[in-house]
């Protein structure tokens, strides 16, 4: 079974969250982390800023610090991580995955949330050559229901991939 | 391999294609079949049916018949068959493919393509209880690419289930 | 966002988790619900219990029971739960959905995970029945990664229905 | 609707199936373009190609021409092709693609089945700086029926990608 409350997000420390969107990855990490850690999220789109501040709010959390701005220029002034999530990035998502490594520490997870074929390529490349190991890949296709006047009939979301990798 | 040109779809004599919509299965069996073979198009929606008879002429086929009205009053005047198709029912489904147990000659094949969960499991039952052996269900997801600004990435559509079985 | 930990997973209180297998469940559950509430795990397999006690003493957690036996006659001597998790039953998902309505708390959700076509079905037309509201049936498809000599494949996992609805 | 009896398959003239292993592409698309065209079946797998001839023979088909080889070596010897299917490479994609670049007719349509993410990312790359256009990707995930002792349930197949490309 998962060592973690949740597979791949340790129950500890510094978590960072790129491309926070919504917040939603943050909130559930600053959840699981309680007071023995804390989270950074990050993101470029400041609407994203206010909803993730909004949705901390709403879950009186403490423990999670939204930064305003570009991921490259802000990752360096952060703590090393346990685990980083990538949710969402401009394009340079092999350029945050590199820099990313610096600040895993060893043994930490990375986890990258991908729709563009070629952000899963570009970026499973990389990982292979940077210090990780046990990189996993999966593709998450999703369906949902929704009642019409005849039945019940499933409405597809569209397929997400997830890469997962560890800091040697 | 298979033991016909289509898998599923006899190389001649007698098709049905129930609920034709735009006319596509007719088109593909009767050019399939051709001078050896005739099809039948059955649809209860008016503009189906002019749809299917343009598709013909735009072909310039001449062995699909299109019949306008409720197929489980017609399947009855057709000839028996070596295919039928049902793409689309309005709710009958079950007492259709009852009819068309009927119709299908030994060792026919009945193709149902299905969109609901009550839908799928009543056939399912009904095929179940009739004379039919080699019953086989495909479910099918597809995801097409969409060129981005920054990439390719998938949309799925709805996934589509087909019931194919065999009249012993 | 949602409004507890996980979604679907109240974070306090009572929980059951119907055919435990290997804990996997009940011990997130336990976690999430840390010493605010607790679960009740059931399964007729032998294995099954000891692979949950197991488990639970890995997680040093003090808040699951375990139970071997019959779910149908078990259910009844729990105390009523603020979420049922049916993870597997021997075939008897129906009756048992119907008797885990009387043991759900109004508000309460129950989450049933799905293989069978017809188990879908009859889920699905069981919970219209009774007293629940809210219903969503969630398909999922997973692909995962392997390296062969060449490059990297997916290989998929079976697809998985999950049924979830609220007690009104 | 299509312009041809199949999506993508011209009615006539010249095919080309590289990587052609059981012959099922061949054969269909001989029974396709009938009288009218023929089809150049190649693999550098032995087997393959005693397989694909004893296919021809069941289908009594005298439209295609099977060769033993390295098809980045016999491609150049081969008519200019309507059409051409790539359904598997020896880890050299890339390069055929490139190849089949100049035996394709303007206008004539490229196939190629993909397992890979490399080799994805790679022809979907090669095809776009190439004499190519209307490129489109489609993902392909199927699900089988299994009867068992208490029902029906869904095993899938692996998902395939096909990338097809026309000819400027």
């Amino acid at each position: 079974m998962w060592k973690a409350k949740t597979p791949g997000i340790p129950d500890e420390l510094f978590e960072h969250d790129i491309g926070c969107g919504s917040g939603s990855i943050s909130v559930e990490a600053a959840l699981q982390v309680e007071e023995s850690g804390s989270v950074h999220a990050i993101d470029f789109d400041a609407k994203a800023v206010e909803l993730t501040k909004k949705n901390i709010a709403k879950f009186n959390l403490e423990n999670i610090l939204v930064s305003f701005g570009n991921a490259k220029e802000i990752i360096n002034s952060l703590p090393d991580a346990d685990a980083i999530f990538i949710g969402g990035t401009g394009g340079d998502t092999k350029e945050i995955v590199e820099l990313c490594e610096n600040k895993l520490k060893s043994g930490g997870r990375i986890v990258i949330g991908i729709i563009l074929i070629e952000t899963l390529y570009s970026v499973l490349k990389t990982i292979e050559n940077l210090k990780f190991t046990s990189t996993d890949i999966t593709q998450i296709t999703i369906g949902k229901s929704r009642k019409t006047s005849t039945g019940t009939m499933m409405l597809s979301r569209n397929p997400v991939s997830v890469i997962s990798s560890t800091k040697i």
